[in-house]
C-alpha cells in the first residue's frame, strides 16, 4: 500500500506534513509506505529519523498557492505537488493522496484526472459535525455541487451511508434530509423531490428531515444536503469555533469543533481516495488523513459504494 | 395609533403577553393603544393595572395550538385570535399586529389577508443575528420563500436596507450576498444571477459575498439568501445557543443569541406591520415587538419601501 502526500500543501508545510508521516508510521502496523510528494531539497533535511522502506520522496519543484487561481495554476505548474501528486494516483504508483493544499486545486484535479466511480453521477465531499450528545454527525455534499439535483441527494444518502458503516463503523447509519420543516411535503422544490426518492430507496436507513437546529443533535448520523447549504453550514460551525477561541470560552464541546481533529475530507464517490486537509492543518491532522487513507483503501470502500449504487 | 396584539399566542400566554404590554406602556412616551386580542375571560383578570384609555378588548373565543396545521386551522377557527387579529388589520381597525402564536398561521394569514407593498414580487421576513464585534446583521430570507428568483433577492437587499435605516438606524447598511466563496463568479446559479443584479443596483451598497464564516462577522450590516438556507441557519444558530446553555456554557457572547431580547420577527413588504414572536417569548420579548410594531408605525417603513422598489 502506498500513500502519497503533498509536504508543500498547508500554512505549515513541509515540517507539521512530515511530523505527521512520523505520528502515523509509528503507530501503524500495516506495511504501507508513504510517498513525500515535494520540493526534495525542503524535505530532505527532515529525513533522517525515517526507515528507508517506509518513505519514498517525489520532488516536486513547483508550489500551488493557497490563493491562487485553481484551473489557472494547474494548466501552468505541471511540476506542482498537487499535478504530481495526481499524476502518481492515475497511473497507479500510489493508491491515494493527501493534500493540504490549495482545495479548489485539489477538487479540480480530482475531478479531471480521476474517474467517479461507475454509476455515480457526481463525487460528493462531507464533513464531520460533533454533536451535542458526543457521537460525530456526517454532512454531504459540503461545496462540491452547488447545484444538485434529486438524483444526485439520494445518491449522497447511499455513499455516505456506505461511508458510515466502513470508515466510522456505524452499524445501521440514519439518514435525514436537511430542510425547513418536520414533515412530507416541506422545503424547496430540491428538498420534496429528494424526500420522494429517499422515502424508497431500500439501500438507506431513511429517517425523515432534519432542520437546522438538529444538526448537532442525534436526529440521524448523516444529514444530506446540496453543496451550496451544506458549505455555508459547515463554515458557519467552523467560525463559531474560531469565534468562540478568540473570545476564550472555553468548554470541551467547542473542543470537538477544532476540525484539525478529524484530519481531512474525503472526497467520496472517486475511483481512488483523495483526501483534502484543511490549511491550517498540523502533524495530528496529517497523521489523522494517513490514518483514514488507509482505512479506504483497506475496505475498499469506493468499491463498496459503486456495489450498492449498482444494486 | 392601535397596535393588536394576540393574547393567546405563546408557550406563556396570555400572562407574559399582558404583562409586556405593561411593560411597553409603562415605558411610552407617544398616544398608542394596545388591542388585546384573545379570550376575554382569560384576560380580564389581568387587566386591573391599566388605564382604560391605553387598551381595548377583543374577543376571540378560539385558538390555533402551535401544532396545528396552518391552513386548515384558519379554515375551520374564523373565530381565532390570529384570524380576528388579521381581520382587524385589514379592515384599518388596528395599524399592526403581533402574535407568537403559530408561525405558520401567521405567515398564510398574512400573506393572504393584506396585500404585499405594491411593486414587492414576495414578502420576506428576517432575523438579527449577533455579531461577534457587538454589532447586530440582519439575514433575510429566513424561511417565507424557499425558492427564490435573483429578482426576489435583489427586492430583499433593497427591503432590508430601508428596514435597517429606518429602524435599526444603521445610516449606510452593507448588503453582502450569502454565498460559497468570496469572488464574483462563485456559487450556485441563483447566487451567480443574483450577484450581477446586486451589483448593478444603485439601491443599495452592494459589498460582495460573504461565505457562512462571514455570518457573525462584521463583513455587512445586510446579509441575503434564499428562506431555505436562511431558514437553517436561523434554527442552527439557535440551536447553538440552546445547546450553550444545556452545557452551562456561560458567556455574554451566547447571551445575545438569546431571541428573546430581538422580540420577533416582521415580515417585510407587507402593507401592514406584522410581526411573529418565538413561541418561547416572554415579557420582555412582547414588550420589544411592541415598541417594534411602534417604530414601524412611526418611520411608515413599509412605505418607504415601497417608494425604494418603485425608483
Amino acid at each position: 500500500m502506498k500513500i502519497g502526500i503533498d509536504t508543500s500543501g498547508g500554512d505549515f508545510a513541509p515540517q507539521e506534513v512530515i511530523t505527521g508521516v512520523q505520528l502515523f508510521l509509528k503507530n501503524t502496523t500495516t506495511p504501507v509506505q508513504v510517498v513525500l510528494i515535494g520540493n526534495e531539497s525542503e524535505v530532505s533535511p527532515f529525513l533522517s529519523g525515517f526507515d528507508a522502506n517506509q518513505i519514498q520522496v517525489v520532488h516536486a519543484p513547483q508550489t500551488i498557492g493557497m490563493h491562487e487561481h485553481p484551473t489557472r495554476a494547474l494548466r501552468e505548474k505541471t511540476k506542482s505537488s498537487i499535478s504530481i501528486g495526481f499524476q502518481l494516483l492515475a497511473a497507479g504508483e500510489t493508491d491515494a493522496f493527501i493534500s493540504a493544499g490549495n482545495t479548489g486545486a485539489m477538487l479540480v484535479s480530482a475531478l479531471y484526472s480521476l474517474k467517479p466511480v461507475e454509476g455515480i453521477l457526481r463525487p460528493s465531499i462531507s464533513a464531520l459535525l460533533p454533536k451535542e450528545n458526543g457521537s460525530t454527525g456526517l454532512l454531504l455534499d459540503v461545496g462540491l455541487n452547488s447545484d444538485c439535483k434529486p438524483e444526485q441527494l439520494n445518491q449522497f444518502a447511499i455513499m455516505g451511508s456506505v461511508y458510515a458503516k466502513s470508515i466510522l463503523e456505524i452499524e445501521a447509519p440514519r439518514v435525514a434530509l436537511l430542510n425547513i420543516g418536520e414533515e412530507e411535503g416541506k422545503g424547496n422544490l430540491l428538498a420534496q423531490a429528494t424526500y420522494d426518492l429517499l422515502k424508497t430507496n431500500k439501500q438507506i436507513i431513511f429517517v425523515g428531515n432534519a432542520e437546522g437546529r438538529d444538526i448537532l443533535r442525534d436526529k440521524a448520523d448523516i444529514i444530506i444536503c446540496d453543496g451550496f447549504t451544506g458549505n455555508i453550514i459547515l463554515k458557519f460551525a467552523e467560525s463559531l469555533f474560531e469565534i468562540a477561541g478568540e473570545k476564550e470560552i472555553k468548554h470541551e464541546y467547542f473542543d470537538r469543533f477544532n476540525f484539525e481533529n478529524y484530519g481531512g475530507t474525503p472526497v467520496l464517490g472517486l475511483s481512488k481516495p483523495v483526501i483534502i486537509g484543511h490549511g491550517i492543518s498540523k502533524n495530528l491532522a496529517f497523521k489523522n488523513m494517513l490514518a483514514l487513507a488507509q482505512k479506504m483503501i483497506e475496505t475498499d470502500v469506493m468499491q463498496l459504494m459503486k456495489n450498492e449504487v449498482e444494486a
